[in-house]
């Protein structure tokens, strides 16, 4: 096959599908300077607030879909997953081997994006909400002729609303398990240590504002200290302290094997439902 | 009694006790442009490597904890709780009412803080462990004399190293129980979080990378969005989707009311200490 290189320097981001994960997609780019808002589109039909979304981005809305192919050197399909094959078949006439194409919607396999688009040069992407704030966790898996090169340009991309990481696609079930569905999770945590803080004596909001800070600051430990998380829990824990304490109970019950069952669970859902 | 004010613009930080504490708020400080590293102080006896520490900084390292007292304006206690009385003493002569004392010793009180000195402008501070990351949770207390604005001057230096919030201090064994002894409970969830990801068939490294990406990118969202995590949990749970699934385990585990229960353990233990 002739390569098409993609050129860093002037390559134009197209989205099909003007929602909240396009625009905290674009947003995170735009800010971090990865690429500069006026070479990202995007098509709205009738929504002059999602139009206004972007243009005050400073992104280029056009008049549909077509246009934003047409447009774009690297599509990105960043839209409900019930929707991708109908999107898919509808420009497929308008695709060329120059073209990247991304999918970011959940549970939809490459060999299905593959077919509808005749299209093989693309590249799966699953990010979490976190995206919104720049702390995405995010996990790409490259199809049949998707090149290194192709899978360093949407590394950088993404990687600019959070982490990324390369996995093969069979993973991807688990990792739903794990960072697809684990923010819930951790929203469940801080409520229920804001809980345990009132029920202690504290005023409410002290407690909320203590709780999600607690767990922000021990997560950026671990992120940033390359330390095990086992290691950490060890430095903290003072001989007969009130940390030891705490831990105690949380393993009377059970806490850890309780967290694994939630992502063992949810990877199966994530199985059944793809 | 006569007002003292503390020079917001040329006033001196002196640290007794050259411990991890007191660096981690150091480079937290030097690094935000709150205080210029060379108007802090600090005494090493005889331990290179804690003189270096401070040194490296730009911290001026003086020959003893009288010197510190002499030459600062604010004076932290930085020592471990059971040494706080023998340096509170041993300092004792040398204080006057210009002085603004504060101590981030874990589970000592003002009251006793301010009986060994003799001194009533005190400052108690509860910082926890992630400060060593910029992301601390800190609780402060004003004692006996100390003014609107030693509040104040205070909330600036340790919001340096993270957020900080003013409470009674008669609430601080319920904080030590939630935000002090907090980061362990999220080190043992990321840990288990990794487990549930290997157990669905992730790579370890993959697993760990996700989870704590995952707790840190959920916590930012509680905390940059201003929702509740309530909210935030159900705009993340489609109906019969992966999240539900996952969020059925942990409740039917009783998930919250094992945090709850370690937050209350850990109080109840903070209690039983002081």
């Amino acid at each position: 096959m002739d390569a098409f290189p993609i050129p860093a320097e002037s390559f134009i981001l197209g989205f099909i599908g003007a929602g909240k994960m396009a625009e905290s997609i674009v947003k995170g780019v735009a800010k971090s300077g990865v690429l500069p808002p006026d070479r990202i589109c995007t098509a709205v039909h009738s929504n002059l607030k999602r139009r206004d979304a972007f243009e005050s981005i400073g992104v280029k809305v056009l008049s549909d879909n077509n246009a934003v192919v047409e447009y774009s050197d690297v599509v990105v399909f960043s839209v409900k997953p019930q929707v991708v094959k109908d999107v898919a078949m509808q420009i497929r006439p308008l695709l060329s081997r120059k073209k990247l194409l991304v999918s970011v919607a959940a549970g939809v396999k490459l060999k299905d994006l593959q077919e509808w688009t005749g299209h093989s040069r693309f590249i799966r992407v699953m990010p979490n909400t976190p995206s919104a704030v720049g702390e995405a966790a995010t996990v790409m898996s490259l199809g049949g002729t998707a090149t290194e090169e192709d899978g360093e340009l949407i590394g950088k991309l993404f990687g600019s609303v959070g982490k990324i990481w390369r996995a093969d696609e069979k993973l991807f079930d688990a990792i739903t398990g794990l960072s697809g569905s684990g923010p819930a999770y951790i929203f469940l945590a801080i409520e229920a240590l804001a809980d345990g803080g009132v029920a202690a004596g504290l005023p409410r909001e002290l407690a909320l504002g203590l709780a999600s800070q607690t767990v922000l600051g021990a997560a950026s430990m671990v992120t940033k200290s390359g330390k095990h998380p086992g290691q950490l829990k060890d430095d903290v824990a003072s001989p007969g302290g009130t940390t030891i304490a705490g831990i105690h109970e949380l393993e009377k019950s059970g806490f850890r094997g309780i967290l694994m069952n939630a992502v063992v669970a949810a990877a199966k859902r994530s199985r059944e439902l793809s």
